[in-house]
């Protein structure tokens, strides 16, 4: 594959002609190759269900299963295959039993259904939820730091915050976060939904209990890839949401965490397996990988960087919209934020970006007022930038 | 589309040529036009995720809530998309809180998984597990309801049993056994796994409490497709697997059973919404109702009578295997199965049946010794079920 440049890696995905795709941080477009490999595997399942899912599938999932974990720096047989980050994270929150009375510690900033989540989980058990504010302009990591152990006290059983948040692509320090937790014997679960491939993930580098991330944002992996990285000691917190076939392991069954003829282990089969469903995401997730590895991750990642700074200068210098993102590459990436006039509503600009300029990016409303999030990835162009500007413009005069 | 025969609807399936597909039972293959619209909805979702999520499923959605409601003659209100069937009976087992001590009522012919997850229902809630043993042959309805109806006692509080029995294919009288239960203030849970499309199912001629299915057995639908029904009175019962961003309903929402912007209600949505998932498989069901449809359920299913009476004589009556299913049009449909001689030992038969002749069909390890079960649908052959017989006169020698 000849990829002389970003306009040539443009063509190897597939990317509707007619939208300016902004929004990578919501879901991602799928490179061609990831989209004939999946479609592929599931003609193979529609030809020949049975064969497929007992025969061919174990040694695709396990390839899978290896490939991702080899990815995030994790361990395969610690990797529980999901749908996505949501149901990695009910999965933990509807498994642990912290002793009660005590607090489940989360950002301000953390995904509205996931700070759901843990609230029905803190009903559930007799715990309540204590929020810290993040500093989302931080000049350097430890003002986030020295935020978050300020908050944690005796009465905090679990520490739960985005990798990378949602709200304005801010990078938070996950591994001090966890040292911090961990010497106080909190135990922590990492929302990493947007953190595959936009970051430069090292699971072994961050002492977390539990780590969740998504595969379809910057992964560019196929709707219905998530995954749950176990940590050390945590093996045996974890129930099952659903009784399935693999709930009780069948006769003749090796060692729980040994390589089972299914392409998982017996523990995270037990886990991940949800009677008859589609795999075929999951075992496609190595094209999207090797996908982005031929075009160089730190290229992808130094090519974001470019039209971020773009994003900045048009937006900022020309336009006249306050950042909400801070520019060190220790704090950000591939997303950048930005202030909208108070007045804003966000849904009318979310649609009259849609409507009138075919533009899809995020827009939402936060207790700190409106925001406008944009995701840059290696296919947007600056003409693309443009064009959001031109809009902007107009939109947020009338 | 010209159907002169059934040759030429074979001729519409997507089939493996090498393989000998005698069981839709436990997964179907695709009907040609039902893999094409999944497909095509996935090309849509890969090229423009957002806008296809949030703008193009919603009235699909509801789309296909309506046909397959009005195929089950259910409704769609009332229907809750999942998965599979697991997925739909762990959502009632994980929700319901019947008063204990008290028991949950099974059949001796529950699939193992369901009967799993009932057992850690029964355990999470200080329940018991009471099995009644089926009448696997009987001559009329009649017999299983008196067996049913023998097992209900004052301490029973939910009845579960599966419309139709995945060993035999024995077809179970459902409104009789939820009349019986309702009489005696009994919750009855039907697993449906292989009605829709087996049987002429009308769910509003069922007084069940909840009614769970899949569609990637004879509906012939994309694997990753499931439901469950709510009964009324019911609607209040469960609580979602998962939190996700439908757990609390957005500003602006409307009653919970009215129609949303999103192709379903509030309250469906709080039940069935994941976080981001492929629902391309929902969507697709209509084609798989049409396809059928056309052919005539009415013509399926007497072709499927035609071709398993002719499994029938030329197994047991050229071959000596004693019959598992009763004959009987209101007893059983297009699923025959046999006992098999006391030594057989099922996996090395099912090895055999694949390796040595690329036959795919079940064959299960039961109390009662083990059980070949075969799945005839209207691409099945007379030539194919020779080719079985023949395979068994070899295996079986051996």
């Amino acid at each position: 594959m000849a990829l002389a440049d970003w306009g040539g890696a443009r063509g190897h995905m597939l990317l509707d002609p007619t939208v300016v795709n902004l929004n990578t941080g919501s879901a991602g477009p799928l490179p061609r190759i990831t989209f004939e490999r999946v479609t592929d595997l599931r003609t193979r399942l529609a030809h020949a269900p049975m064969n497929f899912l007992l025969r061919e599938v174990p040694p695709l999932l396990w390839r899978a299963r290896e490939r991702l974990a080899g990815f995030l720096g994790g361990d395969p047989h610690r990797l529980v295959l999901t749908t996505n980050v949501t149901e990695a994270v009910n999965l933990v929150a509807s498994s642990l039993t912290p002793a009660a009375p005590g607090e489940i510690l989360l950002t301000d900033h953390e995904y509205t259904p996931m700070r759901w989540c843990w609230e029905r989980m803190a009903r559930r058990q007799g715990l309540s939820i204590r929020t810290f504010r993040v500093p989302t302009l931080p000049a350097d990591p430890g003002e986030i730091i020295d935020a978050a152990v300020g908050a944690m006290g005796p009465r905090t059983r679990l520490l739960s915050f985005s990798h990378v948040l949602s709200t304005n692509g801010l990078v938070l320090p996950a591994r001090e976060l966890c040292e911090q937790a961990r010497r106080r014997g909190i135990v922590t679960v990492i929302d990493g939904a947007h953190a595959p491939a936009f970051i430069d993930l090292n699971l072994a580098e961050i002492p977390c209990d539990f780590y969740a991330g998504s595969g379809h944002k910057w992964l560019l992996a196929p709707t219905g890839v998530g995954f749950l990285h176990i940590g050390p000691g945590q093996q045996d917190s974890l129930e099952p949401a659903q009784v399935s076939w693999a709930y009780e392991p069948p006769r003749g069954s090796g060692p729980p965490d040994e390589r089972d003829r299914f392409g998982s282990t017996p523990r995270l089969r037990r886990l991940e397996c949800e009677g008859t469903r589609d795999l075929c995401p999951w075992l496609a997730v190595p094209e999207s990988i090797d996908f982005q590895a031929r075009l160089g991750h730190q290229r992808i990642r130094a090519r974001r960087r470019e039209l971020t700074d773009h994003a900045r200068r048009r937006l900022t210098d020309w336009q006249g919209l306050e950042p909400a993102t801070p520019e060190s590459p220790a704090l950000s990436g591939g997303m950048v934020a930005f202030h909208l006039p108070a007045t804003t509503r966000a849904d009318a600009l979310r649609t009259g970006l849609w409507e009138r300029f075919r533009i899809e990016t995020a827009v939402a409303d936060r207790p700190e007022g409106p925001l406008l999030r944009i995701s840059a990835n290696f296919y947007t162009t600056e003409a693309e930038i443009e064009h959001l500007a031109d809009a902007l413009k107009e939109l947020l005069a009338g």
